[in-house]
């Protein structure tokens, strides 16, 4: 193992501290932050995560939703009446606490975040990081202007019907929505408890990952023996059918992004998302809704009895959680079955497919064409997130392009984002998939589509989420480069790094097509270490490609020149009969090199 | 593939009629069936059964609980004023059809499934088999007696709180209480729809699997990737601390039970039950209970509106569900909230066990104990039955033995059955603990544990029911009755058949302890024919094998004689220098015989 690095060494973090707080006094976007630690307390917080061991956070500058505790701050959902000082850090504070990050504020949200828009919140309505006439995106609205502004290097939001998803499109920044359930929600004030995540913005897929891997671990739920880290060669990716809620300039960005999955090697497959979409409406127009009335129900009834305006209630917020209580324990049961219904029927009829590519907003409203209709437009903003959660997805939002317009005839440019979805646990293929966008490697210019980091390290913080794992040593046509080494990715493999086999190792080139060598060892005399490649996978995918695996190769345990035995490729004895032997060669890439 | 066989011949199936309708006209038990075939229609339908294609539970005779739709059945759920003709069956009923089973009667309950007693009933209530003063146990109380009194070769029950295991326990029989999902609930009347399952008596194990198999794949769950398909050699087996509501005589009969897997290998650790029972309380006395009004309040409410005695509700039925129908829908998600909790806590506190063993029925109260305290009776009986769906397991009930005393002081000797536990898709994993009991195999007599079934065939309906495997050929230690066997059902296999490799392989006698062959071919010349068997066994367990296998064995394709490629035993060329080659013997075991 090697020793952990942290994120920025003590000097640059220093300095990116200063960076971050002079972009903060200058941008004069006091609605972002409800609390904010000053600069001296925040040096202070830098020097202490650098005098406690290094994590892979360590020298990160973070921003947390303000409906997630993290403990020096009070949390507010956005509503001075519900403000409280927690007691300790929520898990997923705790986490990045533990990783070294430095937390330097809470930010703005859609109260109790239930909104999409940014606006519904007595702290001031978030504005766009670029047009301030227009909305943030919400409900996790100042952690994703704190990210699009380079006050902070990431920041948390929370997700139950997009609210991780809409701003990071609307604001041209990465935001990862992991499945349901792996990363906890102790500590974070319910909106929906049954469909809450936490979600991480950033301006990069590598940052992004990194603050998501350190969080990773929290959550209650198993990930599945048959788990994917990585997407297959060639993915299947279904698209929508049919774009309701968008305009002509945005479907010709949407085009674009299917062009370019299509170009990488995707399989497209087009797709009815009604279904989807009309299953979606239940989380306002049903009994679903009632989560909402669990969630804070007793709070806003007492404050709106109270009538006491310091209580800061926003009146969508409130209207909507006020109805949701009138609900009765059989109505939302019955609605809970008939949810499950649609989802069985709709995930059914996507088998198939790797992921879902879909627009992340549909369009970019300005703040007045959101207060003259506070439901109306929030509904039309969730068209393409509502049922994620519902449907226990994952995705990951990047950025794609800029358009011409918000969709709404106001010519002003646009950011244009998409998402890709994938089934729970598929967190990995879909951030494979998305990365073959390449448009959410660094900040680059807006308006074209940005470098991208190594897609093949895209979902590796899937690798840190507890799922088990094995080993599989390869030597041959598997390696990097080498004919079958796409087989590895299809059964969702990763690169662990280089190898050697113990120095008791001979290797033959075989007869056969694609040329491979046997391995085999340990030996007494005549061996030499071996050169290959460790990769993971999850133990099913590993049985499928035992299963699929022609004969004459085998799989069996390996000794490593580090001492581990790992299971690996070997080969039936008669496969060598007649063999020449090149184990001299050290490996089966200088053997090649050699020929 | 061999051709399928009746469950009986159609001579022999016609011949179980008469004696059935015999005992049936005998008993006098006119409570146990809701509606029953008349003989000449019962005759008409094996008849018919006969005239399709066979199945393997063609010839067999079948009663099915009256709130599960049986085409040419009305369905009641015990009451008169809900009943309804179904215009087809349910799943498990067509499942049962297509398999060729023979219903000749819809059996009697507890009104919508709202008891384990199997007194709240207008059409009766169902004496006990054996003494009449005492109740049936319910819900599926008709079933239960049905298969008891040797009606029917076995029966479909329902179980949400015990239903289909408490009568299993009163009446000396085997009840199979699939994991949650697994099998289909289309067509059945609600109880609490989340946790509803559909169970299976019979008075042998091997008949309640036939049953099993044949539903087995009706349901909407997706099996694990990590499916157990027999119990380990040594299962640990958790047994409660305490046995609260057990009176002496019962204590000791449980004990027995302990010792008995204890001498068949088990590993016994003692648990806390104390959290689980106190969770199961929501069953009845939380929020949660408003799944009963979800299910059948509407119906309730008019009907007592009504004032019609016709509807024929039941008083306590009636009581449960009207109350049912108060809790609000925030009460009600709240409720789930809790119960996940604590079903997380509880069940991570049994981590390390492979099963639980627990008495199914703490004693045998008579109807006029009942009568007395209807909810106080029904709720202590439930003690070790209603926590079960609610933390999605899976249960196998079995008689034990027979104790002096219904537990009441009554003096007459009384069933007492034992019920196996296990997570959810451990099914085979409960089976198989409970068949070393060797209680459930054949119709001994009473008072004597009786002579067990094959327990290697135990929990063999989980490999009907669509989880996925994988294929191991098996050629030498790890061969039925070989030192290494155990490694295979401890990771859950089953034993296929034997199977005989292409006539192009070698055969090894290779330097390892313990001794073991290495296989290796196909080759041009010089090869044979050589013996093993084939095991399957889930996805994620054969890589776990694989991953523990030491050097210098392997893994790869094996060419059988069939044509299949399966992968199988082989090992490392290195292996194979200086060993002696054993071909010619055809197999490791006639070269050990020849040893």
């Amino acid at each position: 193992m090697t020793a952990p690095q942290p994120y920025r060494t003590r000097h640059r973090a220093l300095r990116a501290l200063e960076v971050a707080y002079d972009r903060i006094a200058a941008a004069g976007r006091d609605e972002v932050f409800i609390s904010l630690s000053d600069r001296q307390e925040a040096r202070d917080a830098v020097e202490d995560a650098f005098s406690r061991p290094v994590g892979p956070l360590t020298g990160m500058i973070i921003a947390v939703k303000d409906n997630i505790d993290v403990l020096g701050f009070d949390t507010t959902a956005a509503c001075p009446g519900y403000r409280y000082t927690p007691d300790r850090d929520s898990a997923v504070a705790g986490a990045l606490r533990a990783a070294g990050a430095t937390v330097i504020g809470k930010t703005n949200l859609d109260q109790f975040a239930t909104g999409l828009v940014g606006t519904r919140s007595p702290y001031g309505a978030v504005r766009d990081s670029r047009v301030p006439a227009r909305i943030s995106g919400g409900s996790s609205s100042g952690s994703a202007v704190a990210v699009a502004l380079g006050f902070v290097d990431a920041a948390l939001g929370t997700d139950t019907a997009g609210s991780g998803r809409i701003p990071a499109g609307l604001q041209g920044i990465v935001g990862v929505k992991p499945t349901p359930g792996v990363v906890s929600t102790r500590g974070v004030v319910p909106a929906c408890a049954s469909y809450d995540c936490v979600s991480v913005f950033a301006r990069t897929t590598v940052a992004a990952e990194a603050v998501t891997a350190c969080i990773s671990a929290t959550g209650t739920r198993t990930w599945p023996t048959e788990t994917r880290f990585s997407a297959p060669a060639e993915p299947v990716v279904g698209i929508p059918r049919e774009l309701p809620e968008l305009s002509d300039g945005w479907r010709e960005a949407f085009a674009g992004a299917v062009e370019r999955l299509r170009a990488t090697g995707c399989r497209i497959r087009t797709v009815d998302l009604a279904p989807a979409l009309e299953a979606a409406r239940m989380l306002y127009g049903s009994p679903l809704v009632a989560e909402r009335a669990e969630a804070v129900g007793e709070f806003v009834t007492a404050a709106v009895d109270s009538k006491d305006p310091a209580t800061g209630l926003d009146p969508t917020v409130t209207a909507i959680v006020t109805a949701a209580g009138g609900y009765t324990g059989p109505q939302v049961l019955a609605a809970q079955r008939q949810l499950g219904r649609r989802r069985r029927a709709v995930t059914n009829s996507w088998d198939g497919l790797d992921g879902l590519l879909i627009p992340t907003a549909p369009f970019h409203p300005t703040i007045a064409e959101v207060r003259a209709d506070p439901v109306g437009v929030n509904t039309r903003l969730g068209t393409y997130t509502n049922f994620c959660n519902l449907f226990d997805m994952c995705a990951t939002a990047v950025p794609w392009t800029t358009v011409d317009d918000g969709g709404h005839g106001d010519g002003i440019p646009a950011q244009f984002g998409v998402t890709v979805l994938a089934p729970a646990f598929g967190d990995a293929v879909a951030a494979g998939i998305a990365a073959r966008l390449g448009t959410a490697g660094d900040e680059g210019d807006e308006g074209e589509p940005r470098t991208t980091g190594d897609a093949s390290s895209a979902g590796s913080w899937v690798r840190s989420a507890g799922a088990e794992t094995v080993s599989l040593v390869v030597v041959g046509a598997h390696l990097r480069g080498q004919p079958l080494n796409h087989q590895l990715t299809d059964h969702g493999a990763y690169f662990v790094g280089e190898v050697r086999t113990s120095p008791r190792y001979r290797l033959y080139a075989l007869d056969t097509v694609p040329p491979k060598p046997g391995l085999s060892g340990p030996v007494d005399n005549g061996g030499a270490s071996v050169a290959g490649e460790e990769w993971r996978m999850s133990p099913a995918e590993l049985a499928r490609f035992l299963d699929a695996l022609p004969a004459p190769m085998a799989l069996g345990e390996v000794l490593l020149d580090d001492g581990r035995r790992l299971t690996g490729f070997t080969c039936q004895p008669c496969a060598v009969d007649g063999a020449a032997e090149i184990t001299s060669s050290g490996g089966w890439r200088p053997y090649l090199d050699g020929q």
